[in-house]
């Protein structure tokens, strides 16, 4: 199922994004700044996963991306079934970026491959710097990086140099983003990784081999 | 198994508490405060549960309390099974209080019965105050709810209102304990918590029931 979903967005020329992070560490408020800068260069679709509640999709939908819900009533991760269905309210071929942004966990959805172009791995600075080597699994996979709430490193214990040791010791040469969604401060760095895999996608590169 | 757990526990008359949160919401710094403060009170123990390494074990005896460490393997939960495994190195008729910290995880570990008395799930002011509604599964069998990093909430979003709103609706009447381990405050109702579930166990009082 997720190979033939990976041949769908490769015909579609459509970057597929998979998000992961624990929960709370800001993948939805990442993708609200990233359609308030990119809607109109862009053409964006989200599918949001969650076990309860529709309150991201409706979040990302406010910030002007066409957004679909799958509450998985208890499960822990997507699974390609799930995306497939999902991705029946999408012309494909007319968008440009497609995020998945997954069930707020940092262990189980790492395993289930959902036929993307990309995974992105969301860490948050108060959940502390030694989360790449605790949850290997899902760092292991990453094709980047993001570190959110750079603004909060002042009023936590968290050591910026022990943070990125241990994600490359994980994962070699992986692009680690510092940013704060909160304050804007980083995410230029984010837009730009974005817009260059987008490129990649759209001139048929091949996708990153896991 | 679980059943037979709950069984050598009971008959131990020693508290065990299964402890869940998300990645980096706190556990092992609250085992760590809870320690320094009462282990000249309460023998205590504690099996740390962790995808990889055995950063939190050290952690936890260096703050004083004996430890066995369970290493998943990527696994996301613990399961009765490992948990018996563990206890062999504890005399538990010697111990007050047997800690169990599960996998950094919201979603599984509240799937898994471990024999244990009580379920304390920890909340963390950065991860945002719609945790509740979004990982019901964990809050609908808690015991108790520990909200930490409550030094935080002037630097985030955080509504303590809309947090107490959300466990309330989902499990009404469970204690909300909000506190810093960083800064101490409100660790004391945890401790006095703590301290109350261990002589209703002592006392051979009937387990919570899920």
């Amino acid at each position: 199922m997720a190979a033939t979903l990976a041949r769908r967005f490769d015909k579609a020329r459509c970057l597929v994004v998979n998000i992961m992070s624990s929960p709370g560490a800001g993948k939805t408020t990442l993708l609200e700044q990233t359609s308030r800068r990119l809607s109109r260069r862009m053409r964006m679709a989200a599918i949001e996963g969650d076990l309860a509640t529709d309150r991201d999709a409706r979040r990302i939908r406010r910030a002007g991306i066409p957004c679909r819900q799958i509450n998985t009533g208890g499960g822990c991760h997507l699974n390609a079934r799930q995306v497939a269905e999902a991705v029946k309210a999408f012309d494909l071929a007319s968008l440009d970026v497609l995020f998945i942004e997954n069930v707020g966990n940092l262990v189980c959805p790492a395993a289930f491959d959902l036929g993307e172009h990309r995974r992105v791995v969301v860490s948050s600075t108060p959940e502390g710097d030694d989360k790449p080597v605790k949850y290997p699994v899902a760092f292991r996979h990453a094709d980047c990086v993001v570190l959110n709430k750079i603004d909060l490193v002042g009023v936590t214990d968290f050591s910026l140099r022990a943070y990125r040791r241990f994600v490359r010791g994980i994962r070699p040469g992986v692009p680690i983003l510092e940013l704060s969604c909160r304050t804007g401060e980083g995410i230029d760095a984010w837009l730009d990784w974005l817009c260059a895999q987008r490129e990649a996608v759209a001139a048929g590169a091949a996708r990153s081999r896991r």
